[in-house]
């Protein structure tokens, strides 16, 4: 496993450690976007999971869309988003799920039409953050509600002080995170996992 | 204005009329995404709005995301997408403006933090569907409270028969449609507008 370094500069130059562990990139990340910044992370995807025959990029609404759709640019396949409810526009017939959210506290359902996945597909799961796992392990199954396979996960920022990470690669997923924070103070700033 | 006729037969082709005026085209757009017909649509905006020195794209989450980024590869500019609704994470000094959902029969709150919107701003708005305006309309006005100037409006699909898409042209506001439907019904099928 090799981290950015392009991402772990710029996440000590624009990141804001908040207390809560909460890490905010809402300058280049999920609420203002660096579409550049997102074309080499999309690159750096593939470099990793090239090799897998990915159908399908599959994330969860809204930050993880703009990483899956630049990523999926080099993959040359479609991207699914998770949906959080269940609105008027989606038909009933859906794959569903639990996630709770560390960030924002709250419990939601995810949905995924049933049409866009199917048992052949070989999905590629993005998203933004990985800290509890618990939204890669909700898109993980519903991949597997599908009879699909899950060929990977890429993840952005892994908080490596949490237990996400371990227990997804525990679960047997490939997990490629492109920064993982060992620890993160407001003060003291942000130290990234050493590799080896 | 001219229509962009690969994805006026892609909507033809995928789209799906639903009673109530509702145009699912979930499996192309706005659930599934074909990244490679939002390069198309990147193009396409950037020829329209390629003079106008655009320093951001602004949009809303969801749906609005994928497009907006893809599109901002053309551009070289960031994208800010504005939110739903406060969260933990957003600093509370936000612009915030009301949006009534035409789709989702529901009323919510956009916000954009302000430090992501400056006087000195260029912004060019795109969203996925216009149809009573609303959405483009509460952009347009987090852009005016931040001092910025809206150099144009990208749509992709705006419902003709709705009165959205005059509201918008009557406020000054230069609006490019990639595909306006002029009319459709489950039974009859879709009619784009057509050009003079």
């Amino acid at each position: 496993m090799t981290q950015m370094q392009l991402l772990m500069d710029r996440i000590r130059r624009d990141g804001q450690v908040k207390e809560g562990n909460i890490l905010k990139v809402d300058s280049f990340l999920n609420h203002q976007i660096d579409v550049g910044l997102l074309e080499e992370i999309g690159k750096e995807f593939h470099r990793q999971f090239a090799d897998r025959n990915v159908t399908k990029i599959l994330t969860i609404e809204a930050s993880g869309i703009a990483i899956a759709c630049i990523a999926a640019l080099f993959f040359h396949c479609p991207v699914v988003f998770a949906k959080k409810s269940k609105t008027l526009n989606i038909a009933g017939d859906v794959y569903s799920s639990k996630v709770e959210s560390f960030t924002h506290k709250t419990t939601s359902e995810v949905v995924v039409s049933k049409q866009f996945l199917n048992s052949s597909d070989k999905i590629l799961i993005i998203d933004d953050f990985l800290a509890n796992g618990k939204a890669i392990m909700g898109l993980a199954d519903l991949v597997h509600q599908a009879g699909a396979e899950v060929v990977g996960a890429g993840v952005v920022i892994e908080k490596g002080f949490q237990d996400g990470g371990k227990k997804i690669r525990e679960m047997g997923i490939d997990l490629h995170s492109l920064a993982i924070v060992e620890s993160m103070d407001p003060s003291t700033g942000i130290q990234f996992r050493k590799e080896d």
